[in-house]
């Protein structure tokens, strides 16, 4: 079934009994990190006002397009109200501040700097609206030696630790070490500053003590990164180890690895307790492994890992996905196929919860949605609208919110300031 | 210089300042998604009870450790008070639901009915607390056919789709694919947890509305994975198009890889775009790449990725890495070395910004800790507190909230129902 959302509902109501609904964010962001953490304030029930440059956020043209436009677009815009201004002119700057006036909070990720050189730094926002919430998201953070530097995704991740993790253990290849997948680093920032926005809000508007001073979150790409390293940090400083990577297992644990099946696909088996690997040993016909002693205890099994992830490889290929995931779930050992976005887009329980849902888009049709995370009080309604076309909320947010007619909207157009749909 | 923190002060104002100053948060968690979400609400200036079994969370004693710790608890119990009981016992489940009166949410990560057959569901702490705030962490979330899986984090980032992008790219290579070289799946999972608790708080808490209801957060690691996917699923439904990993790069930029500097250190460049290109081409002493077909444009070299990879790697073997960062630097190309935990450790920014921050601990002396994210108004003080010892706070909790007297803990101690620190 598909889910037919209409335009975004324009009062700050919209998503009425979502926890965030009553809530207003601008967003001035664009790329992933800013965007993302709003699209996530969105699906709790805050209404957002997106600001973008006339020409569009470049994400809706990143990557492959359909029906002229990337189908991401559809999930990152989705419950937004889309306006777009020329930020170098003062008109616009005199409109973004006039929002921000209605604004509960404020989601950026320019470079550190630039919304001063455009007249709306902080302290401009904040005359505007003493008890704003202003999130701002950059590579390195707003201060310190590198705030300055370029943002790139990727050199943030390096330098967040994550990177040399993420890579086949020393000696084993001479391939560099992987990226994950995604632009793993704006999304987490994007997490923590939701999580920041939340957290100052309820500051400033819990009833137990007077109203609150607004705030100031600050979350660069390199910590949010680096904020997952576990023990990694503490490790170092006491016992003088540097963390190392350890391919598709890991390094205190054996056998958990992916084995690559008679098809082709890779298979994820954690049989690393005892009773575990026996039912493994088991299952390949191969009992004796158990009282191998290079295999009998889990210590012998890590320092062995290699012999044994071969032995285990060996038995894997012999057999296609399908059959060796419904032999290693008859014997309940933890295990999957590494899922593909088709393997995710299929799955039952991504179904039965919603985290996979078909959207009606009127750009794309059908377009599958991944759900809400968190969940909060069970089932979550469909998006309110998918992600809308450049300009497309700018006359009814500036009549909203500020009270222009049509003709000063058109006006403004004319001289360039904003793009509003007709 | 090193920051002594001392312990926790047990006062609700614990942090006070704090956004997050004046909430009560009860742990019942173990390993790392619940103990992260409430380490990462306790660093915002929540007051944290943890709950532990008598022999403590399996975390204390994981990898390596010095002094008879693993050095993380420091960091992963810091600014909690930690309670130690048997909550097979019926006394501790009344302890626990004495508890949960005077706290405003509850974190868990047991498996999906564990707390229910333990009489500590989500009724029976709604009973003791009617606007409690529950979040349930787990590996597949609280309904649908796979609840009752077991969750290990290595398989629910597999089918959360992250596993098979963090690879080289098909055909490269028969390593199996890369796990991200930490518990990514709980982390991202620990961190939507607490943006939903402070979420329903506002919700239950905002002065612009009557009292609220409290709420149930629920969030499963395979979906906390999924939604880091960006594009990927949106792009399969509407072309059909199967996200493929791409090894060091990225699939529509070149070059951005990590090349190996002649003393063996991956170093990251990122000139993907003409310009940067240009300079790159210059500082290799190659300037006529820049005029080859096969490179002149981002198609091109992505076409090529391969052949310009090997280029800039024969280029890069022939200096260290200082040399060859120094030579980017300089050249104004994004590049950096991939970082170790001993370049984190090192960073000046991270530094600077107190992310990397020497704590005095009472077991270990000095231990490096991370800091805080998101980083909220500026300068965050030291942490109130490192890692406590199991039960150390279990007769002044039972005492401030309860008001049980030492003798009544003693006898309880007596009896096997808890462990308190003498």
């Amino acid at each position: 079934m598909t889910d037919a959302p209409r335009r975004a509902d324009p009062s700050p109501l919209a998503g009425a009994g979502a926890p965030l609904a009553g809530l207003r964010v601008l967003e001035l962001g664009h790329f992933v990190a800013a965007p993302f953490a709003t699209r996530l304030l969105g699906d709790l029930g805050a209404e957002i006002i997106k600001v973008e440059p006339p020409n569009g956020d470049p994400v809706r043209q990143w990557g492959a397009r359909h029906n002229g436009q990337a189908p991401w677009w559809s999930v990152h815009a989705r419950n937004k109200r889309c306006i777009a201004l020329d930020l170098k002119r003062p008109e616009a700057r005199e409109i973004v501040l006039g929002l921000v006036k209605h604004c509960d909070a404020v989601v950026e990720n320019f470079r550190p700097g630039q919304l001063e050189r455009l007249g709306l730094g902080a302290a401009a926002m904040k005359a505007a609206r003493p008890d704003l919430v202003i999130a701002r998201i950059s590579g390195y953070g707003q201060d310190g030696p590198y705030r300055d530097r370029a943002a790139f995704g990727v050199i943030g991740e390096a330098i967040g630790g994550l990177r040399y993790l993420t890579d086949h253990a020393p000696g084993t290849s001479d391939l560099p070490p992987v990226r994950v997948g995604v632009s793993l680093g704006d999304s987490v920032a994007g997490i923590y500053a939701a999580l920041g926005v939340v957290a100052a809000l309820w500051r400033r508007d819990r009833r137990s003590a007077p109203p609150g001073p607004g705030g100031e979150v600050d979350v660069a790409l390199t910590e949010a990164v680096f904020s997952l390293l576990e023990g990694a940090l503490p490790d170092y400083s006491t016992l003088g180890t540097i963390r190392q990577p350890s391919g598709g297992g890991i390094a205190t644990a054996a056998p958990t690895n992916a084995y690559r099946a008679r098809d082709g696909v890779w298979v994820l088996i954690a049989a690393n307790s005892d009773p575990l690997f026996r039912r493994l040993a088991t299952l390949m016909g191969a009992p004796e492994l158990v009282e191998d002693p290079r295999f009998a205890d889990n210590q012998g099994r890590v320092r062995n890992v290699a012999e044994l992830d071969a032995l285990i490889g060996a038995w894997a290929a012999r057999f296609d996905a399908p059959a060796l995931e419904a032999m290693l779930a008859e014997a309940d050992i933890p295990s999957t196929r590494v899922f593909t976005i088709a393997d995710c887009a299929a799955d039952p329980q991504f179904r039965a919860r919603e985290m996979v849902r078909e959207v009606a888009d009127p750009l794309h049709g059908p377009v599958l949605h991944p759900g809400v995370v968190p969940r909060i009080d069970g089932a979550v309604p469909p998006p309110r609208s998918t992600g809308p076309e450049v300009g497309a909320d700018t006359a009814d947010v500036l009549r909203d919110l500020l009270g222009l007619g049509a003709d000063e909207v058109a006006a403004l157009q004319e001289a360039g300031v904003l793009r509003a749909k007709r």
